[in-house]
């Protein structure tokens, strides 16, 4: 994204920080095996990207015909080649979306490739982009060193091994792969297949959960386990914000009917409710950063789940509230200031509306970067201009990537340190701000606020 | 509205385009009878447009005494000059405001008034426009090729003969002119006199419609009957978006219960949210293009209301909700890629929230462009800011004029136009698009999205 | 805030016009005691100020190290310097807020203060404005002459003596200061504490308020007392905006459930919904303007709340509503033409789907200027963008400082002033307005408008 020449110059001091990821979806098993291979260049930029083919998707384009596979065994194509050439011919639905930045970007910066694609160049930009994912030079671990990673996060499940993650430490190789503590699976009681994650957590920990305590025990056994792999975060996704403090006796009832299949969906809730307070609890104790996502509606599009599974693009948002539905929460534990609760949002009403005083008066409240669809150019744009008046910068959190697609990484930060550039150069020609501000912020922005928030 | 040079270059190149209308609200008997009179600058300016008089009874002008009539038999002021002085006077009110801005450019454009209006200039003013309509160069015929109008959609309830339309295709003028089928009237139960357009709709189609089969039936035989009168989409108010699949079997019931008057607001609910998704199997079945238009409360003002009837300004915007209620006729029909339903808001905060986002995964949905109120240069501004990184540009419809202001269509389309330019000057400057992408970019804003969008 | 060379020609225009001061927290004492003492630099500048001491709570200061006193008896922290060299070793938290921004300003215009708040610079700023308050010229009757304020309006509770309003008058000093009629903590009656302000209403009324009718001839004659001390507006908060109109049977009864501590909260919500509406009659009847304020969830922080009190930063706003809310108020007296309601909202994604089209439709309606949180740069520039060109710049009222802070006075109506032109400048370059309507719509921001809006 081009910038005007004071932006520019804010924006070239702090270009080469090295980049903080306290938050993605990056498989660590790409770090973890030394002799990992990218496979096609579809398997790297296509099919691990539902951006990419939501985007296909809505203008028509069946799943497996860009390699997506179903459920129901139909099989996908599997002409890679074939693929990429769909994807060039209909590049277009991507003009003015972040999608379409960030792939030129990471085509131009990662692989070389200045070439615009097309119908015309796909063939030339997918041999370039094959030869080089050959190249071990472009190996994960290089492209880490590379890309001048100084952490990365990854997202894990609570009863995972955290098995790559050992390897990754016993590797002698020196990049800070850290795991994050997400435990969605085992407190989402209404979803299908929560007894099954409560089998696999108990065999897991070795603690039988036949009760609520149990479930508790095992939970904090978790934490402290992952703590010790290096996590410093946790992670939370939720329908809503809705929070509830439960007596121990009344959550104990609750967990004894989920476990019997009992559990009526306004139970569920409250239960989930609380467990949000548990784990702030629970951070108090451990230390560890708390991150709440809400918003989404998962698996909107029922036939295409039915058909595809989770994760093929049709999350999609809905209205969010967060004063009423986290005072419970907050009341019992916002005050702490060593607390760490990131929120994050998809429905941007609620910046300044909710999120921005609330972050800007609780002192365990802080705000995550604009989160999944507003991860953008304009979604940066708005988030600065709607949150930072109110909350203040140093109750924001910096940047995160929040991205599966590992090569994709530095276009993401090298956008929000563009974007950034181009707020703080507004305050400062506005002359909200001085030159001694904006350098000062600039750091934060890129660096010093990821690093401080998440406690890395 | 002045641009950039940038903006300005991209603008010229589509300036002249034709135009495409493919939803408003002008009345078939202008392009019906050769020999249309348009009456005086009043009846052409000011009475059929709600978004001047709303703004002069805001400010505590009766509404007789700019000649809206009453229905209690208070006589509306009857001198027109009297009137159009009156509004001169009070031009100001306008400054900054959408209506201000077209007005201004009808006057220029169309009847070459470049004179600004106010107190000292109304009589004259006056004289030039009555001079003008009095012109046989300003017949409607005239000033739709003038306008260069390749197709102008109507809005027709579902009852309507149709009888302008028969004789505009039977005059042997090639003007293009198309109806829409708006059944609204025959869907929303719970309004009053629906038993009475039910009646109306039994007899312009032969069948006696006694029972929900039936109603269907009907419904059925005039879609095909407007689609054989040139009909490319269907239009849908509803108070919100809700829907819901009701078996036969239900829908019978409710509609029995409507019939004998005994059907309560909640199953008049059920059942217009059902016959939203009855629409759209139509829609799958005929081809027709499906609009919805969600979120007003119509006729806020009860006293005003009973004095003067509907549409006298006062339909009022209020929060809408997509995800939930879309959900159950998205999952049975959005994943058709050859339906085009395409979705209006006058709640911007689902614009990024929910419209950009369920636009940008499902095949059938399109969105529309900024609707009634946001129908300016912010609101189209905000439209593209908030909508376009996530939906895309391709699913998207390009423009609406929406009016019954047919002198008015030009300075709208233009608006859109020029505001268009300004969004993508703005791509291409930051270096997010290059000039390729510009120039396909602007070619399909100002033409090919609506003519693809809408099936012409 | 630096101007484009064409907003500073229409702001310097306007830059030196009195402030029309409508709405605001100042104590009258300050006016009314003509030796009135300020206190020091902390006294003046930081206890205050919640938006300054809310932003070094969220950092984790606790309230009494910058001398906030809790109800529990922890003494605060006395000393006033140590506490200022504390807020300006922790200035750097308001970088890029609008309290950061005024308190410069507020330095530099009123003060003479231009050197940069930080840890070095505290104790010789603290110095200069401790001289400059023990200086006769900087009293705060010398200030309001200084700041050319035209007229300043305080805030007062229904049961207020208005003693100090009578000193003032009696003083024959020639300041105009008005009092504005706030009766909330009479009108909600589910608020603790609520038949104490009663017990005081009939005391100072002496009518003794055993029914809902006396409490009706109170209010009443508190109403017309305000008004003889120069009143010219009521101002209402309340939680959201319903409102509905209950029959005098109806209010009676609630009354006296209330009176009996019998009201349910279902009650409370209907009782003052009717009082909304009760307010708006006696505003037709006597001529005041009537403010109302919806949206914020007061004392959001319980544990705070206990140990400090109200207003110590932890209102936080919520979504509101106000289509179907105000419907019942609106349709009783929306219609009349010389009421004016002021409307105020804190959540902005009703700025452009209901108060512009409800200020666009009614005659009684105005909005008010952004408010409180969006009180800033950014906010009054969300403001112009949504409200103006639906609801029209003649349906707002200009500005209101809002503020208890006296001396902020000039800097708060001074940023209103640049974003005003900021604005009309946008309009002016893209050729939307001409530039005598600029010029009149900068007087109008500037003066007039709030003149008029608040009949003074």
């Amino acid at each position: 994204m081009e910038l005007s020449p004071l932006a520019a110059e804010l924006y070239h001091a702090v270009r080469a920080l090295p980049l903080i990821c306290p938050h993605g979806h990056v498989n660590p098993r790409l770090l973890a095996d030394p002799a990992y291979a990218w496979g096609t260049p579809v398997d790297v930029l296509i099919i691990p990207d539902h951006y990419v083919f939501r985007m296909l998707y809505s203008q028509g384009i069946p799943l497996p015909e860009i390699g997506i596979p179903a459920r129901d065994g139909t099989p996908p194509e599997r002409d890679h080649r074939l693929i990429w050439r769909r994807v060039a011919e209909n590049w277009y639905l991507f003009r003015g979306t972040p999608t379409g930045y960030w792939i030129r970007r990471e085509l131009a910066d990662v692989f070389g490739i200045t070439e615009k694609l097309d119908a015309r160049s796909a063939d030339r930009i997918y041999d370039q982009i094959s030869a080089a994912l050959a190249d071990p030079r472009f190996s994960p671990r290089r492209l880490f060193e590379r890309f001048n990673i100084e952490v990365l996060a990854t997202t894990d499940a609570a009863a995972d091994s955290l098995r790559e993650h050992q390897q990754i430490r016993e590797s002698g190789w020196g990049g800070r792969v850290v795991p994050t503590f997400r435990p969605d699976k085992v407190v989402l009681v209404d979803r299908a297949g929560w007894r099954d994650e409560i089998a696999a957590l108990s065999s897991v920990t070795g603690i039988s959960i036949t009760n609520y305590r149990r479930y508790i025990q095992a939970l904090e056994s978790r934490r402290a386990f992952f703590k010790q792999m290096g996590a410093v975060a946790t992670d939370h996704d939720a329908a809503t914000a809705y929070t509830e403090v439960l007596s121990e006796g009344q959550a104990s009832t609750l967990f004894d009917r989920a476990l019997r299949g009992t559990l009526s969906p306004a139970e569920a809730q409250r239960f989930t409710g609380h467990m949000l307070v548990e784990m702030a609890r629970m951070s108090v104790e451990d230390g560890l950063v708390m991150q709440l996502h809400v918003g989404s509606v998962r698996n909107h599009n029922g036939p295409l789940f039915e058909r595809f599974g989770r994760d093929v693009g049709a999350d999609i948002p809905a209205q969010a509230e967060f004063t009423h539905n986290l005072r419970p929460l907050l009341n019992r534990f916002g005050n702490q200031p060593d607390l760490h609760i990131i929120l994050f949002t998809l429905d941007e009403s609620t910046y300044s509306r909710e999120l921005a005083p609330l972050a800007g008066h609780y002192p365990a409240l802080r705000l995550g970067p604009p989160w999944w669809f507003h991860d953008s150019p304009n979604g940066m744009r708005r988030y600065f201009d709607q949150v930072m008046e109110t909350a203040g910068l140093y109750n924001t959190v910096g940047f995160n990537d929040d991205t599966r697609a590992f090569p994709s990484i530095p276009a993401r930060h090298d956008l929000w340190r563009r974007a950034s550039a181009d707020w703080v150069a507004g305050l400062l020609q506005r002359g909200l701000i001085d030159a001694e501000d904006a350098a000062a912020m600039m750091h934060d922005l890129a660096y010093g606020l990821a690093k401080r928030g998440y406690k890395l």
